[in-house]
């Protein structure tokens, strides 16, 4: 199991190069949630561009404890401005265009932006929820950011797109630990291979103390019941508490 | 670059066998939310259990054209019935437990559903907004799903999460169609919901049969157990050995 929680320190220095811009956005609500879906994944550095209405009630409550995000946003008039001191400029759509555009996928986009070059600055842009990005916007972007989804209805929310494209950078700032995985704090050693052998054993006897051993069948029997306690990889525990079923079993036998 | 167009047609088979499960959403826009979610990653399946408020207009509002999953949508009384006919059941969560569950990513369980094993009935459910699934339901879980994310700021909202675990089983089609497994021949049916519930009943008359169940721990130890046994996901033939063991042992009791 790959325990996130020692990424977390590490993430906020990873993905602050990262910037998410909104143009034009229809409703605030959206920001809010946007918001949201940024400081989730550990990115807070939110741009507006021309916002229909900013700052509002409905995106405080749909942000529903990112507030610090949306007092923190930018409020800018043109994308122009909004992506000035970047260095690489994603923009995310679900349009097809007549000119076709360098695309990248979310997971190739986090692995460019945090994985291969983390010491660039980046804004990932995401249009109006209606119409996306106009051209003369798209011409300030390297890639266009395509999440995969139902070509037949391809449209995300637009706090569902930033979501997923955040989760991505999130899990890439895992990933660039080179995929340090901790063992559950707490947790019980996983049993050894001794220590299943003697269980074998005593299940065995076990077993043929209540006569569930036919001589013929039991090699086939053990083997598959091998075959369920190897597949679950017991902890010593576990291996505890079964074995006392065993014994239980056992003593009650002998008393009859 | 990958052309994911090219997976559509088939990722609609390929998750037909998954149902998402909320348990108990307050706000019906969620609801609607998590349709739009679902649709745009082909997973059409939505049981809902206990919701507060549904059908709603709110709901059809935020579903924003998905009207065909809430439309189709199974309204049930308790989780037990929304996930009785599934083999695999994973429940997303940000609590921590006392107990420990298995955990896995969304990219995990991608992996588990539709890659390695896609011949399974799935369940994936989402607990209550703000209290999230409780112990007796996490009881049916073989999994607890976990969204890498901020610590400090770890609950998203519940369209969002679903957005995250669906599009990560939308991208797996796509792998799917180059690391496509064949199913093991021969193998039996893992087993349901329905099934392991009635060994678990079977389990504990057993234990207590034999003196292993005092009072005040046969919950822990219930719950341990389950842990153990929803860990491994038991076929069919498995289960019968399981159960043939059980028989025999209160055969076995009986005649003292």
């Amino acid at each position: 199991m790959v325990n996130f929680a020692i990424f977390s320190n590490k993430g906020s220095t990873l993905l602050s190069h990262i910037k998410i811009v909104l143009v034009e956005t229809t409703h605030p609500g959206n920001i809010g949630a946007v918001a949201r879906a940024m400081k989730n994944m550990k990115i807070n550095n939110l741009w507006l561009v021309a916002p229909k209405s900013f700052p509002s009630a409905e995106a405080t409550a749909r942000a529903s404890g990112a507030d610090d995000v949306l007092a923190a946003a930018t409020v800018c008039e043109s994308l122009q401005e909004a992506v000035a001191d970047c260095q690489l400029v994603v923009g995310a759509s679900a349009r097809s265009r007549a000119i076709s555009w360098p695309e990248i996928t979310p997971r190739a986009c986090a692995e460019k932006v945090v994985i291969n070059k983390p010491e660039q600055s980046v804004a990932i842009v995401f249009g109006r929820e209606n119409s996306g990005l106009k051209n003369h916007e798209l011409d300030l972007c390297h890639f266009l950011l395509r999440i995969p989804c139902n070509t037949e209805y391809s449209s995300l929310n637009i706090a569902a797109a930033v979501q997923v494209v955040c989760y991505e950078l999130f899990v890439a700032t895992g990933l660039q630990q080179t995929t340090l995985r901790v063992g559950d704090k707490g947790e019980s050693p996983l049993a050894t291979v001794a220590e299943m052998e003697s269980f074998y054993t005593h299940l065995y006897e076990a077993l043929a103390d209540i006569g569930f051993m036919h001589p013929d069948k039991s090699k086939s029997i053990m083997r598959r019941l091998r075959r369920i306690y190897n597949r679950i990889q017991l902890d010593t525990k576990e291996l505890d508490i079964l074995r006392g079923i065993l014994r239980m079993s056992q003593d009650n036998q002998k008393s009859k």
